[in-house]
Protein backbone atom coordinates (compact mmCIF):
# COMPACT_ATOMS: atom_id res chain seq x y z
CA UNK A 1 0.00 0.00 0.00
CA UNK A 2 1.67 3.51 -0.93
CA UNK A 3 1.20 6.62 0.42
CA UNK A 4 -1.20 9.14 1.33
CA UNK A 5 -0.75 12.87 1.07
CA UNK A 6 -3.19 15.19 3.37
CA UNK A 7 -3.43 18.90 3.27
CA UNK A 8 -5.68 21.76 3.90
CA UNK A 9 -7.91 23.38 1.24
CA UNK A 10 -6.92 26.76 1.40
CA UNK A 11 -8.72 30.08 0.61
CA UNK A 12 -12.37 28.69 1.28
CA UNK A 13 -14.18 31.95 1.10
CA UNK A 14 -16.78 32.57 4.10
CA UNK A 15 -19.71 30.58 3.47
CA UNK A 16 -23.06 31.71 3.10
CA UNK A 17 -26.77 30.68 3.28
CA UNK A 18 -27.41 29.25 -0.62
CA UNK A 19 -23.55 28.78 -2.04
CA UNK A 20 -22.83 26.23 -4.05
CA UNK A 21 -20.14 24.50 -1.76
CA UNK A 22 -18.93 22.33 -5.00
CA UNK A 23 -18.01 25.73 -6.97
CA UNK A 24 -16.13 27.17 -4.09
CA UNK A 25 -14.25 24.25 -3.40
CA UNK A 26 -13.41 23.14 -7.70
CA UNK A 27 -12.51 26.81 -7.23
CA UNK A 28 -10.16 26.78 -4.31
CA UNK A 29 -8.20 23.11 -4.63
CA UNK A 30 -7.11 21.35 -8.07
CA UNK A 31 -8.59 17.89 -7.44
CA UNK A 32 -7.18 14.48 -9.01
CA UNK A 33 -9.39 11.50 -9.55
CA UNK A 34 -9.80 8.99 -6.76
CA UNK A 35 -9.23 12.36 -4.17
CA UNK A 36 -11.20 12.05 -0.96
CA UNK A 37 -12.45 15.87 0.13
CA UNK A 38 -13.49 16.16 3.62
CA UNK A 39 -15.57 19.21 4.56
CA UNK A 40 -16.55 20.47 7.88
CA UNK A 41 -20.31 20.16 8.61
CA UNK A 42 -19.99 23.43 9.69
CA UNK A 43 -19.31 24.71 6.03
CA UNK A 44 -21.97 22.46 4.98
CA UNK A 45 -24.75 23.35 7.22
CA UNK A 46 -24.04 27.28 6.46
CA UNK A 47 -24.72 26.60 2.61
CA UNK A 48 -27.73 25.04 3.17
CA UNK A 49 -28.66 27.60 5.45
CA UNK A 50 -28.95 25.27 8.46
CA UNK A 51 -28.53 28.86 10.97
CA UNK A 52 -31.12 29.33 13.63
CA UNK A 53 -30.70 32.67 15.27
CA UNK A 54 -30.16 32.54 19.12
CA UNK A 55 -33.38 34.36 21.21
CA UNK A 56 -33.00 34.65 24.69
CA UNK A 57 -30.68 32.72 27.51
CA UNK A 58 -32.51 29.57 26.92
CA UNK A 59 -32.46 29.32 23.02
CA UNK A 60 -29.65 26.90 22.85
CA UNK A 61 -30.54 24.53 25.39
CA UNK A 62 -34.38 24.46 24.04
CA UNK A 63 -32.81 24.06 20.12
CA UNK A 64 -30.59 21.28 21.92
CA UNK A 65 -33.60 19.53 22.91
CA UNK A 66 -35.74 19.61 19.75
CA UNK A 67 -32.88 18.73 17.74
CA UNK A 68 -32.60 15.50 20.05
CA UNK A 69 -34.66 12.21 19.48
CA UNK A 70 -33.08 10.87 23.03
CA UNK A 71 -31.18 12.01 25.68
CA UNK A 72 -28.85 9.76 26.87
CA UNK A 73 -26.69 11.52 29.69
CA UNK A 74 -26.94 15.17 31.47
CA UNK A 75 -24.30 16.81 33.23
CA UNK A 76 -24.14 20.50 34.34
CA UNK A 77 -24.37 22.09 30.50
CA UNK A 78 -23.77 19.33 28.72
CA UNK A 79 -26.51 17.38 26.79
CA UNK A 80 -25.48 14.00 25.35
CA UNK A 81 -28.24 12.65 22.88
CA UNK A 82 -28.94 11.25 20.05
CA UNK A 83 -30.06 13.35 16.93
CA UNK A 84 -32.65 12.20 14.19
CA UNK A 85 -30.18 10.86 12.28
CA UNK A 86 -29.15 8.03 14.87
CA UNK A 87 -25.75 9.79 15.77
CA UNK A 88 -24.93 10.62 19.43
CA UNK A 89 -22.83 13.43 20.41
CA UNK A 90 -22.68 16.46 22.66
CA UNK A 91 -25.64 19.27 22.49
CA UNK A 92 -26.80 17.24 19.33
CA UNK A 93 -24.76 18.77 17.05
CA UNK A 94 -26.21 22.60 17.97
CA UNK A 95 -22.61 24.42 17.17
CA UNK A 96 -21.87 27.69 18.27
CA UNK A 97 -18.12 28.15 16.77
CA UNK A 98 -16.94 29.54 13.96
CA UNK A 99 -20.53 31.43 13.25
CA UNK A 100 -21.60 35.18 13.74
CA UNK A 101 -22.41 36.05 17.71
CA UNK A 102 -26.22 35.01 18.28
CA UNK A 103 -26.67 32.35 15.90
CA UNK A 104 -26.08 28.38 15.99
CA UNK A 105 -25.65 25.67 13.10
CA UNK A 106 -27.47 22.57 12.90
CA UNK A 107 -26.49 19.41 11.12
CA UNK A 108 -27.21 19.18 7.97
CA UNK A 109 -30.36 17.21 7.74
CA UNK A 110 -29.20 14.52 5.45
CA UNK A 111 -25.59 14.51 5.33
CA UNK A 112 -24.72 11.54 2.85
CA UNK A 113 -26.96 13.62 0.34
CA UNK A 114 -25.17 16.82 1.12
CA UNK A 115 -22.18 14.70 0.45
CA UNK A 116 -23.24 12.85 -2.90
CA UNK A 117 -24.71 16.60 -3.75
CA UNK A 118 -21.10 17.92 -3.46
CA UNK A 119 -19.47 14.78 -5.30
CA UNK A 120 -22.29 15.27 -8.28
CA UNK A 121 -21.04 19.06 -8.73
CA UNK A 122 -17.30 18.63 -8.58
CA UNK A 123 -17.45 15.77 -11.49
CA UNK A 124 -20.06 18.32 -13.20
CA UNK A 125 -17.32 21.26 -12.76
CA UNK A 126 -14.17 19.13 -12.94
CA UNK A 127 -14.95 15.91 -15.05
CA UNK A 128 -12.95 13.64 -12.08
CA UNK A 129 -14.47 11.57 -9.72
CA UNK A 130 -13.95 12.41 -5.90
CA UNK A 131 -14.71 10.62 -2.96
CA UNK A 132 -16.77 13.09 -0.07
CA UNK A 133 -16.58 13.06 3.48
CA UNK A 134 -18.89 15.59 5.57
CA UNK A 135 -17.01 15.41 9.03
CA UNK A 136 -18.32 16.52 12.60
CA UNK A 137 -15.74 16.81 16.05
CA UNK A 138 -17.69 14.25 18.22
CA UNK A 139 -16.42 13.31 21.90
CA UNK A 140 -16.68 9.46 22.94
CA UNK A 141 -16.87 7.77 25.92
CA UNK A 142 -14.27 6.62 28.21
CA UNK A 143 -11.35 8.76 26.38
CA UNK A 144 -10.51 12.70 26.49
CA UNK A 145 -10.29 14.69 23.90
CA UNK A 146 -12.48 14.79 20.25
CA UNK A 147 -12.07 13.49 17.34
CA UNK A 148 -13.29 13.74 13.82
CA UNK A 149 -15.72 11.29 12.59
CA UNK A 150 -17.58 11.26 8.98
CA UNK A 151 -21.44 12.16 9.27
CA UNK A 152 -21.69 11.80 5.19
CA UNK A 153 -19.89 10.17 3.00
CA UNK A 154 -20.11 9.82 -0.74
CA UNK A 155 -18.32 7.67 -3.38
CA UNK A 156 -15.76 6.58 -0.92
CA UNK A 157 -16.59 3.29 1.85
CA UNK A 158 -17.67 4.03 5.13
CA UNK A 159 -16.73 0.79 6.28
CA UNK A 160 -14.34 -1.59 4.51
CA UNK A 161 -15.60 -5.46 5.48
CA UNK A 162 -12.72 -7.87 6.20
CA UNK A 163 -14.74 -10.46 7.16
CA UNK A 164 -13.61 -13.04 5.04
CA UNK A 165 -9.65 -12.03 4.40
CA UNK A 166 -6.77 -14.20 6.06
CA UNK A 167 -4.08 -12.30 7.95
CA UNK A 168 -0.53 -12.95 7.25
CA UNK A 169 -1.10 -16.63 9.64
CA UNK A 170 -3.55 -17.81 7.16
CA UNK A 171 -5.92 -17.53 9.53
CA UNK A 172 -9.62 -16.29 8.85
CA UNK A 173 -9.84 -12.18 10.23
CA UNK A 174 -13.07 -12.37 12.29
CA UNK A 175 -15.26 -8.64 13.01
CA UNK A 176 -12.46 -6.53 11.26
CA UNK A 177 -14.80 -3.97 9.38
CA UNK A 178 -13.11 -1.15 9.72
CA UNK A 179 -14.65 2.46 9.53
CA UNK A 180 -12.40 4.17 7.17
CA UNK A 181 -14.47 7.06 6.10
CA UNK A 182 -14.16 8.04 10.34
CA UNK A 183 -10.35 7.49 9.61
CA UNK A 184 -10.09 9.35 6.79
CA UNK A 185 -12.27 12.23 8.16
CA UNK A 186 -9.65 12.11 11.62
CA UNK A 187 -6.50 12.29 8.82
CA UNK A 188 -7.99 15.49 7.67
CA UNK A 189 -8.73 17.13 11.03
CA UNK A 190 -4.58 16.79 11.44
CA UNK A 191 -4.21 19.73 8.88
CA UNK A 192 -7.22 21.63 9.57
CA UNK A 193 -6.34 24.06 12.68
CA UNK A 194 -10.27 24.16 14.88
CA UNK A 195 -9.28 28.12 15.46
CA UNK A 196 -7.75 28.82 12.18
CA UNK A 197 -11.44 27.88 10.32
CA UNK A 198 -10.14 25.53 7.76
CA UNK A 199 -12.85 23.74 6.16
CA UNK A 200 -12.07 21.10 3.89
CA UNK A 201 -8.89 18.92 3.39
CA UNK A 202 -7.86 16.73 0.37
CA UNK A 203 -6.39 12.95 1.17
CA UNK A 204 -4.79 11.90 -1.97
CA UNK A 205 -3.73 8.55 -2.62
CA UNK A 206 -6.33 6.29 -0.88
CA UNK A 207 -6.44 2.44 -2.43
CA UNK A 208 -9.25 2.74 -5.31
CA UNK A 209 -10.87 -0.40 -3.91
CA UNK A 210 -12.65 1.89 -1.56
CA UNK A 211 -13.89 4.26 -4.08
CA UNK A 212 -17.76 3.45 -4.39
CA UNK A 213 -21.23 3.59 -3.39
CA UNK A 214 -21.58 4.49 0.26
CA UNK A 215 -23.63 6.06 2.89
CA UNK A 216 -22.95 6.63 6.67
CA UNK A 217 -26.36 6.26 8.01
CA UNK A 218 -26.47 3.03 6.44
CA UNK A 219 -23.03 1.78 7.14
CA UNK A 220 -21.92 3.17 10.41
CA UNK A 221 -24.94 4.10 12.39
CA UNK A 222 -25.61 1.32 14.66
CA UNK A 223 -28.63 0.06 15.04
CA UNK A 224 -30.13 0.15 18.86
CA UNK A 225 -30.94 -2.79 18.88
CA UNK A 226 -27.05 -4.20 18.36
CA UNK A 227 -25.99 -1.69 20.22
CA UNK A 228 -24.50 -2.49 23.75
CA UNK A 229 -24.57 0.81 24.85
CA UNK A 230 -27.75 2.54 23.98
CA UNK B 1 -0.78 24.30 8.00
CA UNK B 2 1.08 22.56 5.28
CA UNK B 3 0.67 18.75 4.33
CA UNK B 4 0.67 15.42 5.89
CA UNK B 5 2.30 12.14 4.33
CA UNK B 6 1.51 9.10 5.41
CA UNK B 7 3.30 5.75 4.82
CA UNK B 8 3.68 2.32 5.80
CA UNK B 9 6.76 1.00 6.87
CA UNK B 10 7.89 -1.97 4.27
CA UNK B 11 10.07 -4.86 5.26
CA UNK B 12 9.78 -5.09 9.02
CA UNK B 13 10.48 -8.77 9.73
CA UNK B 14 8.39 -10.84 11.96
CA UNK B 15 9.09 -9.82 15.35
CA UNK B 16 9.82 -12.48 18.26
CA UNK B 17 9.82 -12.43 22.45
CA UNK B 18 13.18 -10.05 22.98
CA UNK B 19 13.80 -8.19 19.62
CA UNK B 20 14.64 -4.48 19.90
CA UNK B 21 11.95 -2.71 17.99
CA UNK B 22 14.18 0.75 17.73
CA UNK B 23 16.62 -1.46 15.75
CA UNK B 24 14.26 -2.96 13.24
CA UNK B 25 12.46 0.26 12.54
CA UNK B 26 15.63 1.86 12.36
CA UNK B 27 17.10 -0.02 9.66
CA UNK B 28 13.42 -0.68 7.98
CA UNK B 29 12.43 2.92 7.19
CA UNK B 30 14.73 6.58 7.19
CA UNK B 31 13.21 8.52 9.72
CA UNK B 32 13.17 12.30 9.54
CA UNK B 33 13.42 14.91 12.85
CA UNK B 34 9.91 15.81 13.97
CA UNK B 35 8.44 12.34 11.92
CA UNK B 36 5.71 10.52 14.19
CA UNK B 37 6.10 7.07 13.78
CA UNK B 38 2.84 4.90 14.89
CA UNK B 39 3.70 1.19 16.10
CA UNK B 40 1.15 -1.25 16.40
CA UNK B 41 0.43 -2.94 19.65
CA UNK B 42 0.90 -6.51 18.18
CA UNK B 43 4.61 -6.01 17.27
CA UNK B 44 5.02 -4.24 21.03
CA UNK B 45 3.72 -7.06 22.99
CA UNK B 46 5.41 -9.53 20.65
CA UNK B 47 8.77 -7.73 21.17
CA UNK B 48 7.71 -7.91 25.12
CA UNK B 49 7.17 -11.01 25.51
CA UNK B 50 3.27 -10.38 25.88
CA UNK B 51 2.61 -13.98 24.29
CA UNK B 52 0.35 -16.70 26.49
CA UNK B 53 -0.09 -20.42 25.23
CA UNK B 54 -4.46 -20.83 25.04
CA UNK B 55 -4.50 -23.93 26.70
CA UNK B 56 -8.47 -25.49 25.84
CA UNK B 57 -11.75 -24.19 24.83
CA UNK B 58 -11.98 -21.64 27.80
CA UNK B 59 -8.29 -20.47 27.74
CA UNK B 60 -8.99 -17.23 25.84
CA UNK B 61 -12.34 -16.35 27.79
CA UNK B 62 -10.79 -16.90 31.04
CA UNK B 63 -7.32 -14.20 29.88
CA UNK B 64 -9.98 -12.21 28.83
CA UNK B 65 -11.33 -12.13 32.68
CA UNK B 66 -8.09 -12.17 34.26
CA UNK B 67 -7.28 -8.99 31.95
CA UNK B 68 -10.30 -6.90 32.74
CA UNK B 69 -10.35 -5.13 36.30
CA UNK B 70 -14.50 -4.68 35.33
CA UNK B 71 -16.62 -5.72 32.79
CA UNK B 72 -19.17 -3.53 31.27
CA UNK B 73 -20.76 -5.47 28.64
CA UNK B 74 -21.40 -8.56 27.96
CA UNK B 75 -23.06 -10.26 24.95
CA UNK B 76 -22.33 -14.14 23.35
CA UNK B 77 -18.84 -14.59 23.52
CA UNK B 78 -17.98 -10.19 23.27
CA UNK B 79 -17.26 -9.09 26.37
CA UNK B 80 -16.89 -5.25 26.56
CA UNK B 81 -14.30 -4.32 29.54
CA UNK B 82 -11.96 -2.08 31.45
CA UNK B 83 -8.47 -3.13 31.37
CA UNK B 84 -5.80 -2.32 34.11
CA UNK B 85 -4.64 0.40 32.20
CA UNK B 86 -8.33 2.44 31.94
CA UNK B 87 -8.90 1.07 28.17
CA UNK B 88 -12.85 0.33 27.67
CA UNK B 89 -12.37 -2.29 24.20
CA UNK B 90 -13.24 -5.70 23.36
CA UNK B 91 -12.18 -8.72 24.77
CA UNK B 92 -9.46 -6.72 27.23
CA UNK B 93 -7.31 -6.42 24.21
CA UNK B 94 -6.25 -10.24 24.11
CA UNK B 95 -5.86 -10.93 20.11
CA UNK B 96 -5.48 -13.79 17.84
CA UNK B 97 -4.90 -12.30 14.97
CA UNK B 98 -2.18 -12.17 13.12
CA UNK B 99 0.14 -14.15 15.66
CA UNK B 100 0.73 -18.46 15.95
CA UNK B 101 -2.14 -20.64 16.61
CA UNK B 102 -2.60 -21.23 20.05
CA UNK B 103 -1.45 -18.42 21.17
CA UNK B 104 -2.99 -14.73 22.22
CA UNK B 105 -1.43 -11.34 22.87
CA UNK B 106 -2.00 -9.36 25.41
CA UNK B 107 -1.96 -5.38 25.95
CA UNK B 108 1.66 -4.28 26.60
CA UNK B 109 1.97 -3.45 30.86
CA UNK B 110 2.71 0.52 29.76
CA UNK B 111 2.05 1.28 26.66
CA UNK B 112 3.61 4.77 27.39
CA UNK B 113 6.40 3.35 28.49
CA UNK B 114 6.71 1.00 25.50
CA UNK B 115 6.49 4.44 23.28
CA UNK B 116 9.42 5.81 25.43
CA UNK B 117 11.45 3.25 24.86
CA UNK B 118 11.06 2.69 21.38
CA UNK B 119 11.56 6.96 21.10
CA UNK B 120 14.85 6.68 23.33
CA UNK B 121 16.32 3.64 21.13
CA UNK B 122 15.54 5.37 17.64
CA UNK B 123 17.02 8.18 19.18
CA UNK B 124 20.28 6.80 20.21
CA UNK B 125 20.71 4.61 17.10
CA UNK B 126 19.61 7.80 14.40
CA UNK B 127 20.16 10.40 16.25
CA UNK B 128 16.57 12.04 15.39
CA UNK B 129 13.59 12.97 17.53
CA UNK B 130 10.58 11.47 16.35
CA UNK B 131 7.10 10.97 18.10
CA UNK B 132 5.95 7.38 18.64
CA UNK B 133 2.23 6.36 18.95
CA UNK B 134 1.36 2.50 20.24
CA UNK B 135 -1.76 2.19 18.29
CA UNK B 136 -4.54 -0.86 18.91
CA UNK B 137 -7.69 -1.07 17.04
CA UNK B 138 -11.05 -0.67 19.12
CA UNK B 139 -14.64 -0.43 18.69
CA UNK B 140 -16.98 1.90 19.60
CA UNK B 141 -20.55 2.09 21.04
CA UNK B 142 -23.07 3.85 18.88
CA UNK B 143 -20.56 3.84 15.63
CA UNK B 144 -20.02 0.60 13.46
CA UNK B 145 -16.72 -0.25 12.31
CA UNK B 146 -13.01 -0.13 14.56
CA UNK B 147 -10.73 2.51 14.08
CA UNK B 148 -7.10 2.62 15.28
CA UNK B 149 -6.62 4.80 18.22
CA UNK B 150 -3.21 5.32 20.42
CA UNK B 151 -2.83 2.86 23.66
CA UNK B 152 0.26 4.86 24.39
CA UNK B 153 2.34 7.89 23.04
CA UNK B 154 6.16 9.62 23.32
CA UNK B 155 7.19 13.02 22.13
CA UNK B 156 4.15 13.78 20.64
CA UNK B 157 0.80 15.63 21.95
CA UNK B 158 -1.93 13.19 22.81
CA UNK B 159 -4.54 15.95 23.26
CA UNK B 160 -4.30 19.28 22.25
CA UNK B 161 -5.69 21.95 24.67
CA UNK B 162 -7.28 24.43 22.28
CA UNK B 163 -8.89 26.04 25.13
CA UNK B 164 -8.46 30.04 25.06
CA UNK B 165 -7.72 30.43 21.79
CA UNK B 166 -10.50 32.20 19.72
CA UNK B 167 -12.09 31.63 15.93
CA UNK B 168 -12.29 33.17 13.37
CA UNK B 169 -15.07 35.16 14.64
CA UNK B 170 -12.84 35.99 17.52
CA UNK B 171 -15.03 34.12 19.96
CA UNK B 172 -12.93 32.06 22.60
CA UNK B 173 -13.10 28.22 21.70
CA UNK B 174 -14.51 26.43 24.79
CA UNK B 175 -14.20 22.70 24.76
CA UNK B 176 -11.97 21.96 22.54
CA UNK B 177 -9.35 19.33 23.46
CA UNK B 178 -8.54 17.74 20.35
CA UNK B 179 -6.79 14.09 20.71
CA UNK B 180 -4.34 14.35 17.93
CA UNK B 181 -2.55 10.83 19.03
CA UNK B 182 -6.10 8.99 18.01
CA UNK B 183 -6.35 11.21 14.84
CA UNK B 184 -2.31 10.19 14.35
CA UNK B 185 -3.08 6.78 14.92
CA UNK B 186 -6.19 6.54 12.64
CA UNK B 187 -4.57 8.02 9.74
CA UNK B 188 -1.70 5.49 10.14
CA UNK B 189 -3.94 2.97 10.10
CA UNK B 190 -5.17 4.44 6.79
CA UNK B 191 -1.69 2.81 5.27
CA UNK B 192 -1.92 -0.38 7.01
CA UNK B 193 -3.77 -2.95 5.55
CA UNK B 194 -5.44 -5.25 8.62
CA UNK B 195 -4.90 -8.43 6.63
CA UNK B 196 -0.67 -7.64 5.27
CA UNK B 197 0.41 -7.68 8.16
CA UNK B 198 1.86 -3.96 8.06
CA UNK B 199 2.92 -2.59 11.87
CA UNK B 200 3.88 0.69 11.31
CA UNK B 201 3.63 3.71 9.51
CA UNK B 202 4.89 7.53 9.66
CA UNK B 203 2.98 10.55 9.69
CA UNK B 204 5.56 13.18 8.30
CA UNK B 205 4.62 16.73 8.72
CA UNK B 206 2.81 17.27 11.67
CA UNK B 207 2.81 20.71 13.49
CA UNK B 208 6.09 20.62 15.23
CA UNK B 209 4.03 22.47 18.28
CA UNK B 210 2.66 18.38 18.95
CA UNK B 211 5.97 17.44 19.47
CA UNK B 212 6.25 17.36 23.31
CA UNK B 213 6.32 15.26 26.37
CA UNK B 214 3.16 13.35 26.40
CA UNK B 215 1.43 10.11 27.67
CA UNK B 216 -1.87 8.37 26.84
CA UNK B 217 -2.81 7.12 30.75
CA UNK B 218 -2.38 11.03 31.62
CA UNK B 219 -3.98 13.01 28.92
CA UNK B 220 -6.39 10.47 27.36
CA UNK B 221 -7.83 7.85 29.75
CA UNK B 222 -10.90 9.34 31.14
CA UNK B 223 -11.42 9.36 34.54
CA UNK B 224 -14.31 7.17 36.22
CA UNK B 225 -15.51 10.62 37.73
CA UNK B 226 -15.81 12.43 34.46
CA UNK B 227 -17.30 9.81 32.76
CA UNK B 228 -21.10 9.67 31.78
CA UNK B 229 -20.60 5.96 30.88
CA UNK B 230 -19.09 4.09 33.48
Amino acid sequence: MSALSVFPVEGLPEVRPGDVLADLLAAAVPLLQGDVLVVTQKVVSKAEGRLVPLDGDGAHRALVESESVRVLRRRGSLVVSETRHGFVCASAGVDRSNIEDGWAALLPVDPDRSARRIRAGLRARTGVDVGVIVSDTFGRPWRRGLTDVAIGCAGVAAVLDLRGTVDTFGRELHATQVCVADELAAAADLVMGKATGTAAAVVRGVDPAWLRESSVRAEVVRPPADDLFR
